[in-house]
């Protein structure tokens, strides 16, 4: 008794893993699970001789832990999270520490984090990402939630997280709901970069005629330089990758993808916070459009395009080059709209984030982990109150370099009819996001003109009857243009 | 007493446009309002001598009233109107009808619709669009609710609604929440048209260094033709209209885009339904940018992109007449996309819903009327189960005769640094819509090896082991490339 570093709750393939992870670093974990016959088998199994402690209830369970005792949950998201959280209640005592590891979205951990704070018992809401085999060996670990609990659990978590040079991809991340929001911004972030592959393979397979070896190559090509990523990893990997009959397995899949909803959540976000994380936006819309197969299969039959202008074999290495640029730069965008959301957010919810830690976190152990994380670190570790990723020399002078390719790659898809909203998105914002003035001066004018909404004047053009910061309204249809400028307050 | 037709809640702008509408239409409005003082001056002045009977309490309003009783709102969305609601239940019987015409969301609607219904009591919720002036000489008015209250409300809506080739711009849309369901995506929709005009109106300042009398003209020219629009006229008014010194007023004006919502709430509603409503999610987007004024002036500092190359003298008539193409098109793939989210909001909540109605009553009245709509009415009139705009062939041959310029001038604003985000997005969809494959099977294909997610065969490679329709999971990065396809069901 009293002799468990740690339980795990949920002994589906995470717990496990993530279990065994722990017991090879020297720690002893008591694990329980609803059916308790899975604990049988686990530890007669998997378990089998390491410091694992198998228990029937959850009494028994938190019996067996040292004190403050450290319960992780790794099971379904959503109700079942709250009625664990029930049932451990009446077992702990103040200062105990839950530890909620699966994929809950970020409002219902700050709200659990509010409600145990209530009853003194600390709550973290960590994100896990990795995957079975992350878990298993080292995954990307992001906490947040009572801080106080992060001494009790940091020798653990920072233990069994993945390292990257030489540092482990766990840090604390914030208060309330921050582990999450961080680990619902990561997904997002996925989102976009597997699209943003998907559109290179399409591009190399439409425009160049490429079979899907030589692709593969191309990726086993990138993943040596800027691109060095687990995603480009595995592509060059599937793309190799032929069924018996010789045909690229890749070509048999249904175009028809799935989604689990954290990129949504990410989309859906940054429209709430008023933050233009538009590359998200069209990789969950992509996707969208993807499921609708069938009536995709209709419109091939009825709507058409121009005739592709096949790329030579004289052009192609421009081409592939111009490509490698396009899909770096677009992935510099999106990088800088997901941290400009997490700014955001931080600001929001008033949360002390450490941005060089969160880059850190993702640089290994999870799906996006890569060199260019690396590079994020660097930036933020240089710049703490880095504005944007963007204004960072490194990043600012990588996208100068890319542009050409990235131009002429989006020109050449739009010409041709392929579709890469992505790489067109990532262009857009980018000189949007570059341009002193929008022509959203219209737009007010527009709002002014049908609804009264107002508008407000560039410090350059004030006068006295137009002050800058004030709202004001104009008779734009009253005759002769006289002006009838004045405040107004709706 | 006993003599009023409807009564109106809330005599703000809106409300008093509307009663005097109806007045002017012969009918008979009771109406009340929460400062007992407005309703006093609305009938010492704009009502005086019409046929409206002032109220100073809602038992007096309702005592006023036919049989049965019609009480329309047009309050402030949100809790006032349930506070309402609750004030009028114990003076209303079976039968009675309560409309509320402010800007609900439509859940809310629905979820008022629900509580109405088992109090017997029935509830219209209606999209109101049109503005002040709308209001007063004929809005775009959308019901929905309780179908039993149609009969008995319609005579005054379609008497009062505006009229395009002779016909009402008010019909039944649907049950529960449909009518403001409808609105939110007119809504939604308008933001993206806004968002198209001013992409064109960047365009040629910023690529053609057109002054805006040059830019206002040409709207005046387009408002001839295909997109002749309420957008596209209110556009050229605004561009011609100077200040005292001379200087467009629209120059002056801040470029930071304000927003109250309602497209937010459309793009938000297209994530979680899974529909790819890009155009109006880049709409969102773009004013979400716009807003970071002082980020995008120090970002114009540090971020440079290609000089631009001027169109000349001699190619700014074909110019013009690509962004004409482009526009038209753009503007297209938004409605198709608007009415693909209504189609699957229909499909969600077994809604029964009147496509061309819908067409009809946004053809007039609203901020997005145009003669554009005419030809999705006359689309849907003759093809009622149209699957999708882009089939019918009046918009299958403008999108193919769109094309060439529509491509040019996207590729060109790529070229150049200009951003159309909502150009881009159109064309992207397009792209992607019209083809029988996507490149989602790669996507599928990596969600499988890192997740284990599974994918399904496409049917022309259907085999014994691997059946189509079932979902497959394999073991991508075993050695030596065999396969264990086997069904998974997580």
């Amino acid at each position: 008794m009293d002799s468990a570093d740690i339980a795990m709750i949920g002994l589906a393939v995470m717990g496990q893993n993530l279990v065994l992870n722990m017991a090879d670093h020297g720690f002893t974990v008591a694990v329980f699970n609803r059916h308790t016959d899975v604990v049988d088998e686990f530890l007669a199994g998997p378990a089998k001789g390491k410091s694992v402690i198998g228990t029937h209830s959850l009494e028994e369970m938190i019996a067996s832990l040292k004190r403050p005792r450290k319960v992780m949950l790794l099971i379904k998201a959503g109700s079942a999270v709250d009625s664990v959280i029930e049932q451990l209640l009446p077992l702990l005592e103040k200062g105990d520490i839950i530890i909620d590891g699966g994929n809950s979205h970020y409002p219902d951990t700050t709200r659990r984090y509010e409600y145990l704070k209530s009853k003194d018992i600390l709550f973290v809401g960590s994100g896990v990402s990795g995957g079975e085999e992350g878990a298993r060996y080292g995954p990307s670990l992001m906490p947040g939630g009572s801080i106080e609990a992060w001494p009790a659990i940091k020798p653990i978590f920072q233990a069994v997280a993945a390292k990257a040079d030489g540092e482990p991809c766990c840090d604390w991340v914030g208060p309330a709901g921050a582990g999450h929001y961080v680990k619902m911004v990561h997904n997002g972030i996925e989102y976009g970069d597997m699209q943003l592959i998907c559109e290179s393979y399409d591009l190399m397979k439409r425009l160049a005629g490429m079979p899907d070896k030589e692709i593969s190559e191309v990726m086993a090509r990138w993943n040596k330089g800027v691109l060095d990523s687990f995603l480009i990893e595995i592509t060059r990997n599937i793309l190799a990758f032929n069924d018996e009959d010789g045909i690229p397995m890749v070509e048999k899949i249904m175009d028809r993808a799935g989604q689990k909803g954290t990129g949504k959540w990410t989309a859906i976000d940054a429209l709430d916070k008023g933050m233009p994380v538009t590359l998200i936006g069209e990789a969950v819309f992509s996707r969208c459009l993807s499921a609708l197969k069938s009536e995709r299969v209709r419109a091939s039959k009825i709507l058409s395009g121009p005739t592709v202008e096949k790329i030579s074999e004289s052009e192609k290495k421009q081409f592939i080059d111009d490509l490698e640029q396009a899909l770096y730069a677009s992935k510099i965008i999106s990088y800088a709209q997901g941290f400009m959301l997490i700014r955001e957010a931080a600001k929001e919810f008033k949360w002390d984030l450490n941005f060089p830690s969160i880059a850190l976190m993702w640089r290994g152990g999870c799906i996006i982990r890569s060199v260019f994380l690396g590079e994020i670190t660097k930036a933020y570790r240089e710049h703490k109150d880095l504005e944007n990723l963007l204004f960072h020399p490194f990043f600012e002078s990588a996208v100068m370099k890319a542009q050409p390719g990235w131009r002429k790659t989006v020109a050449k898809a739009v010409l041709n009819g392929i579709p890469t909203p992505a790489y067109s998105t990532a262009l857009a914002f980018y000189d949007g996001y570059r341009s002193e003035r929008v022509p959203a001066n219209l737009l007010q004018a527009q709002r002014d003109y049908f609804g009264a909404h107002t508008f407000q004047i560039l410090p350059e053009y004030e006068d006295d009857k137009k002050k800058a910061g004030k709202n004001i309204h104009i008779n734009w249809s009253g005759k002769g243009g006289n002006i009838s400028a004045q405040n107004y307050d709706a």
